[in-house]
């Protein structure tokens, strides 16, 4: 890896964590050069302003990441499980999801990509529902609606995520199997 | 309603606008006075300062308004419906809650009376799972979990939402009748 290359691998660590903590709005340019151990002009040059910056570490931790969890209509459970492991062991996704979603959502350009790739499952899912390998109760863009959301459905910034008092002895283990549980009675004819 | 009274509403509405637009740190008190046309001052001594203010709103427009949507185990996809519609008519609510998560979550005191609002809701299930009313293959947190998370999934702001354009044609009484089904599909044995 040469200099520059290090320098912005170091830039792009400190952002996500910053932009995960703090949002768009509320990260801090000098915060990040501070703690990337970079000049500020540096991060200029590379990433142009604050909003390409989020934009470049959108791409590398939401998009490259969630692009990498194996998708097949043949396995769903499988693949809402694999979500459910990847929110837990990668907490920061959710939350660059969600900042993303509360401060440029419908205003702003989606993030590069994001609809072909739902498209190409959404795609997979209505061949299976055709073939009959999965049931048709559910309408393809419905179904996947459904998969992402309670594969998420746990994590901190989730919109199932119950207060923690009530929730007390929840084992993800548990959880994890509700998930593949619901999934499959969904799918299953 | 009295002078003063009328004032906290006006100022309670302008903020529930402010903070559902740029969460807690982004939003201004500057401008949450001069929309609700109320001295600054006056909204210090209503509200003591920006976080209390905030929680003042939460109360009144998400754990109220989500209180006032009926819950009874004996009519879960009803539930879910029910919540789908609140959200898709109160499309401020499920802001308010998510930048709740994102910028206090874990660090911050739970909104009040939170947690037992939803354990009651796991007890009825726990006791429609023990009548035999609805199947018990999902244990009753993870099912409630479910029901919010699928209740919660079309908002822009919910964790299943799929960008626009893979979504083109998604009509709310094809998603409506989805929640229903999936939820239907869930608790019959």
């Amino acid at each position: 890896m040469s200099r520059a290359e290090a320098t912005k691998a170091r830039i792009l660590q400190a952002a996500a964590a910053e932009f995960a903590a703090h949002g768009i709005a509320g990260a801090r340019v000098d915060r990040i050069a501070l703690a990337a151990n970079a000049n500020k002009n540096l991060l200029y040059i590379h990433f142009q302003n604050k909003q390409r910056l989020f934009e470049a570490v959108f791409d590398a931790e939401v998009a490259t990441g969630l692009g990498r969890v194996p998708f097949t209509a043949d396995d769903l459970p499988g693949y809402a499980v694999r979500l459910f492991d990847y929110y837990r062991e990668h907490p920061n996704v959710l939350r660059l999801a969600t900042w993303q979603r509360l401060e440029i959502g419908d205003d702003g350009a989606e993030p590069a990509g994001a609809s072909e790739v739902h498209a190409a499952k959404i795609a997979e899912l209505a061949a299976a529902q055709a073939d009959g390998r999965i049931a048709t109760r559910i309408p393809p863009t419905a179904l996947l609606t459904i998969i992402l959301a309670v594969a998420a459905a746990w994590a901190p910034v989730g919109t199932g995520a119950i207060p923690h008092a009530a929730a007390t002895g929840q084992d993800p283990a548990v959880s994890r199997e509700a998930v593949a549980e619901a999934i499959r009675v969904l799918i299953t004819g």
